[in-house]
């Protein structure tokens, strides 16, 4: 069922600093940054050769990065997303199992244009989890 | 200069559990379980198509998992791992950056048998980078 680990996403306080890092003494490909206000992010995506980093800073007030960086003020590792080829299978196959979805269960529309979900990172050792549906 | 994610390392409080999950609901190929003790920990590998996660059980009182789940008793993502080709140009680059490199700044052999960097995650936006040369 687990597909491809499609990207990690680091929260940060400064997109622009964490940029110059990735593009300057890092040396990796990034792309320019895109405002996702339906998200409450603003996302430049660092492409490596077999996966993504995705590079989130917090857009507007109810972004749900604010949190995140209330508490972790230099910025972290945010969640994973993993491919799967059928989302709904996968969150019924889980929520059998007794992990939980957040939000209302159903799958929205993620940063890529495809359904999303995410799962309770207490039911996966602390990892909040995003599946999207890769198909 | 970046090249592939080579792994995501997430800490585990059990890792049979943890095992139990990736290898029933979330479906993945998961490898035996290693015990790693130069390292402090027992490892298990989940294989994806183009990377792979690596869950973490502290192996020991000394292991350095052990602060990370003191602090996040379910777990966590530990850090990323990111292969150069040249650990100790890399290195170079990024000290000279203002980055720092852990421990005495040479490279050691990782789980892998590979030479490996841990660099500061307070220069890397919270994040536990590791370097590892991939060739």
């Amino acid at each position: 069922m687990l597909g491809r680990l499609n990207h990690v996403a680091i929260a940060v306080p400064d997109l622009k600093a964490a940029v110059a890092q990735y593009a300057g003494p890092l040396g990796a490909t990034v792309s320019a940054p895109q405002q996702l206000p339906e998200h409450g992010v603003t996302v430049v995506f660092v492409e490596l050769p077999n996966t993504k980093i995705e590079l989130l800073e917090p857009l507007g007030a109810d972004s749900p990065i604010n949190a995140f960086l209330e508490r972790s003020p230099s910025g972290g590792i945010h969640h994973v997303c993993y491919e799967v080829d059928d989302i709904l299978a996968a969150r019924d196959r889980l929520k059998q199992s007794g992990a939980r979805v957040l939000g209302n269960g159903e799958p929205k529309t993620g940063a890529h244009g495809k359904p999303v979900l995410f799962l309770h990172p207490k039911d996966f050792n602390g990892t909040l989890v995003e599946l999207e549906q890769a198909n």
